[in-house]
């Protein structure tokens, strides 16, 4: 039986308990079979209006993971991980593919009417106000990645410190693409930092 | 034993595959301390420079879920669920709290340099951006918070169809805090509608 198939997923609980961001990597590869099951999974993530503006960027090539790196303050988990998932929202694909992310559940009538009032919503507001609404959907669907890769076996650590307009550059992406988060991930090859987090009565509300 | 402590924690897969968006809910209450196990899991979320701007208000109380339900075009969820838990980001607080979420390992040199860096790109920003950069990450510890939720054996419907100015009345919260969702969670009356993704192939692209 091949590795991959004879792992245990973890629980939820163990999953997000054991989470660390990890920096460095095993020099051992994750078939694209086992990335596309992650994302399968990251997929199923829910977003206002069911609009999924999400797109990942799987990055396996080795200069184009060099490239990345240059413009990332040169963080080495980059080139450590077998595979680097850049995360982005895309408002203004998903504004071309309304008709397909509105629920088959509804009639044409309520269908129409979605339609026309999320145009109408979208189109009032400039093209950035649209990037920064969609990033923060998108940022559901990292949660959901982050706690996938885990889940599944595998360790990774998010960043944020790039410099996104290059990133635009090297994957050719438009200039409103906005980026949630660059996301290494492998095998761990370090225990890496325990959670130091805000307690719970610094966080939560009871009423 | 309790039902609550022999129930079965979900595999990460499983909590995600089943998820759905359930909008009716059984008439039992959900005790305060397993809403805590809930949230003290979405606490390890990640964020960028370990800011956690994150902020939890859950609701008990019927009064204030039938207000809320009146502020949320009637959305029955919220009076229907045992419990709602109003997920927002409060930079200004998050501002005043920085010494407390640096990373204990880091040098007080490290520290101080991180500590300036932060104050000024912030205090560059306006508190409309901030809230914009808070929310974007607060939407992490949501993705965490729906797969926690599941995960330990009940089910939840995120909503952001709210008048978010008069939630901020009924909560007494300041007018700059950001929502990211108003999340209502139970025991499940329903299936829910299934799943319904873009594919793979016009979200994902490997290079």
């Amino acid at each position: 039986m091949s590795i991959k198939t004879s792992k245990k997923v973890l629980t939820v609980t163990e999953a997000i308990e054991s989470r660390r961001s990890i920096r460095r990597f095993l020099k051992r590869s994750i078939p694209n079979e086992k990335i596309e099951e992650i994302l399968e999974l990251t997929r199923l993530s829910p977003s206002a209006w069911n609009l999924q503006p999400w797109r990942f960027h799987i990055i396996n090539d080795p200069d184009l993971k060099d490239k990345l790196q240059e413009v990332a303050t040169g963080n080495k988990q980059i080139t450590s991980a077998p595979a680097v998932i850049v995360v982005t929202t895309d408002m203004e694909d998903v504004l071309k593919n309304l008709h397909e992310t509105t629920h088959p559940s509804i009639t044409n009538e309520h269908k129409e009417k979605e339609l026309m009032y999320l145009t109408t919503q979208f189109e009032n507001m400039t093209k950035e106000e649209r990037g920064q609404w969609g990033l923060a959907q998108a940022n559901i669907a990292l949660g959901f990645l982050l706690i996938a890769i885990q889940g599944l076996g595998y360790a990774s650590s998010p960043m944020l410190g790039f410099d996104q307009a290059k990133v635009q550059e090297i994957l050719q992406l438009p200039h409103y693409v906005e980026f949630a988060a660059m996301v290494a991930f492998g095998y761990p090859d370090e225990k890496g930092d325990d959670h130091h987090r805000l307690e719970l009565n610094k966080i939560a509300k009871f009423y």
